[in-house]
């Protein structure tokens, strides 16, 4: 036997240990010049990996999630296909098997100690993502901003119209009543604080740890004259003091920590009156799980998305009563289909922000979530609360659907206030 | 000082301690024969609770959830004033304060033990509550007999409206599917099963281990021609064998005790097919809590109203997604004042099939989960759940408040089978 032939040999071995691992995909594995490939038996696959060289797929054999995101960034993996049915592809047969080694496990566990949140390291943690410059992301989010699951009232709406739907959808969740106080925690650009004071008469003071996104809400709350109604602070959510009527936080818990569901629990327990009731909005899983070191590596450094049962350590203690849970995960799925396209389009701009390996990084993370809100790994909970003696309960929940009762609703506002 | 004297005052002390540990409600607490009296200071109450004698004041120091019971449905206390009205008071004072003692914990432990649900402990449990004579439920129940909280579209609706809409509710929430295979685990009666059959053009196996019920129940599908698409099957739930599209159990999760919610999860993932869904409807807590002593031992031995933490166990371990979950405890409230102002308007007729304390003890069942409901000491949960690969997940909820979506899909399956 050549050398040459038993080398091909060993990366045939090698490939096919890491094919079993991924839980035999219908995708075609390939070293570069061909050197070995794996093909699903069957069904013709209609995608290849391609790995450029034997150093990577060691890597990967090691630690799957985090090589796969550094390798496809810097370019030492590539596919031909397309990346999100790739990647859904591979999640699907993944589920099956998916289990992490001790190696994984170990450094898993050292990264949440080193991106653990404390004051200190939320605001290391938030900066890294969200203190990327603002004309960054209005090349591809909407207009205002939302950068968090739309609502599609219909799956053609347009990104526009779902995420104005979503923040509509908040409000009449909680029912907002005018002169109501809110507080928001995590209030991203400021487009639902600015919302509800615009459209519900309530003011609104919302807090935020990334000192650019605090800028940008100001300078809007300026330009839209709500300046008196919405005050933006920059400020951790455990700094929260004073009353409110409703508490509401869009995509912040994702960045709270396990450990701290029951501090944020007592922030809440300590802000709401008697009588107040609340929203929180946030990417979970069916069962507990981490998010892959690389995502928190390169993307969203100290996140965790908890399970339901995890995250009624925020609600439990307190005795607050759970009205309503929604899984909005097929509208994370568009919505995310919708920046991804947008940031394809305007590559050539953000290429002269950013190096390359940034480009394909953020390609691939909002990629990876298209896959995982489509599969059913990730999923997008909203959960409706509320003390026990709150007087907003609705009797059903047909005021959300029917469009009568909720412009009749804003008209009433119009009136009280006029 | 006299003797009398002395011993008044043992009583008043005694009596104000007791007022204390129930958190100083706005209620009158008096011994018989004004032997000593408590009043809350500043608002005048409307009802007083009468102890007879200082035994009963002793043992409801001792452990006074379960002795209240006793002594209520014993006549040793009587209210001059509304029972829920005056309950519900008191609901409210015990939420600020209630702590059990040790004594109360060890009888409730031991109790948990002795009610313990395994296979014959649930078979005995659920007997001594459901197999009393159908005849007694039919005296207070609506007339397809659904003992479990009913959807009021609006507040005004009949019971038996309530029932109706309530049993199409679920259908609607699991978007059944002409032709499809349905577990029922937990059948009562048999009134969702048939209307599922009748309006959906499933098949259904039904489980209930209350042989009274599974009798009264498969004589209905005979009545109805439904016999060859409902089988009602006298079995545990960790009994069910074979593949089902969807699984609902409504109201029996309150009999499944918490060291059993990983069997119940395990026997639903043996069930659904790969793209399955389901729905579970029970009472529920805002924290853990144990029902009262005195309501398990006479009442539902062996039952316990879970968390959402908690029952997250059902659904975790097996991948499952929660899709909805929806708080009822408003409209459970309303049904069970319906069922309490039917009890009271057959008083004669129950009297002659059981003794006045039974009647006592019902009448103070019914009233105290009015109550319970009311206050929010009880939730009533209703979660949809489904496989990540079903494809009967709605794009939104409307579906469900739509009135000419639900029509037309009823037309399309009669269409469908005709």
């Amino acid at each position: 036997m050549s050398a040459q032939n038993k080398s091909s040999r060993i990366d045939e071995w090698l490939l096919q240990k890491l094919y079993r691992a991924a839980g035999q995909p219908a995708v075609r594995l390939r070293l570069r010049n061909d050197a070995a490939e794996v093909s699903p038996k069957g069904a013709l696959p209609v995608t290849s990996i391609v790995i450029r060289d034997r150093k990577t797929l060691f890597r990967l054999l090691l630690d799957p999630e985090a090589e796969f995101g550094d390798a496809y960034s810097k370019g030492r993996i590539t596919l031909d296909g397309d990346l999100v049915s790739t990647l859904e592809i591979v999640y699907r047969s993944m589920t099956e098997v998916a289990h992490h080694s001790w190696y994984v496990k170990l450094v898993s566990k050292c990264m949440e100690y080193f991106q653990r949140n404390s004051l200190r390291g939320s605001r290391r943690n938030i900066r890294q993502h969200y203190d990327l410059n603002t004309d960054f992301y209005q090349l591809w989010l909407d207009p205002q901003l939302v950068y968090t699951c739309a609502y599609y009232p219909s799956p053609n709406a347009t990104l526009e119209q779902a995420q104005v739907a979503k923040l509509d959808y908040v409000c009449r969740k909680v029912q907002l009543q005018p002169g109501e106080r809110v507080v928001e925690a995590g209030c991203g650009w400021g487009a639902l604080a600015l919302h509800m004071a615009k459209n519900y008469g309530v003011t609104v003071r919302a807090f935020n740890i990334s000192r650019e996104q605090i800028l940008v809400a100001r300078r809007r709350a300026k330009e839209l004259g709500l300046s008196h109604r919405v005050e933006f602070i920059e400020d951790d959510y455990r700094n929260i003091s004073g009353e409110c009527n409703a508490f509401v936080s869009v995509g912040m818990l994702e960045h709270v920590g396990r450990q701290h569901y029951r501090d944020l629990g007592s922030i809440i327990h300590r802000s709401l009156g008697k009588t107040g009731r609340g929203l929180l909005h946030f990417i979970g899983h069916n069962h507990p799980l981490s998010f892959s070191t690389w995502t928190r590596k390169h993307i969203f450094p100290g996140a965790y998305a908890p399970t339901l049962g995890e995250v009624m350590q925020v609600f439990e203690p307190w005795d607050l009563s759970v009205l309503d849970v929604e899984n909005l995960r097929l509208h994370y799925a568009k919505t995310l289909e919708h920046w991804l396209a947008r940031f394809g389009k305007c590559e050539q701009q953000i290429s002269e922000m950013f190096t390359p390996e940034f480009m394909r990084a953020w390609r691939l993370y909002l990629a990876e979530a298209v896959a995982g809100f489509r599969v059913g790994t990730l999923q997008l909970f909203q959960i409706v609360f509320a003390r026990k003696d709150c007087r907003q309960i609705p009797w059903t929940r047909a005021h959300l659907y029917t469009k009568e009762q909720h412009e009749e609703q804003e008209t009433t506002w119009i009136h009280a206030t006029s």
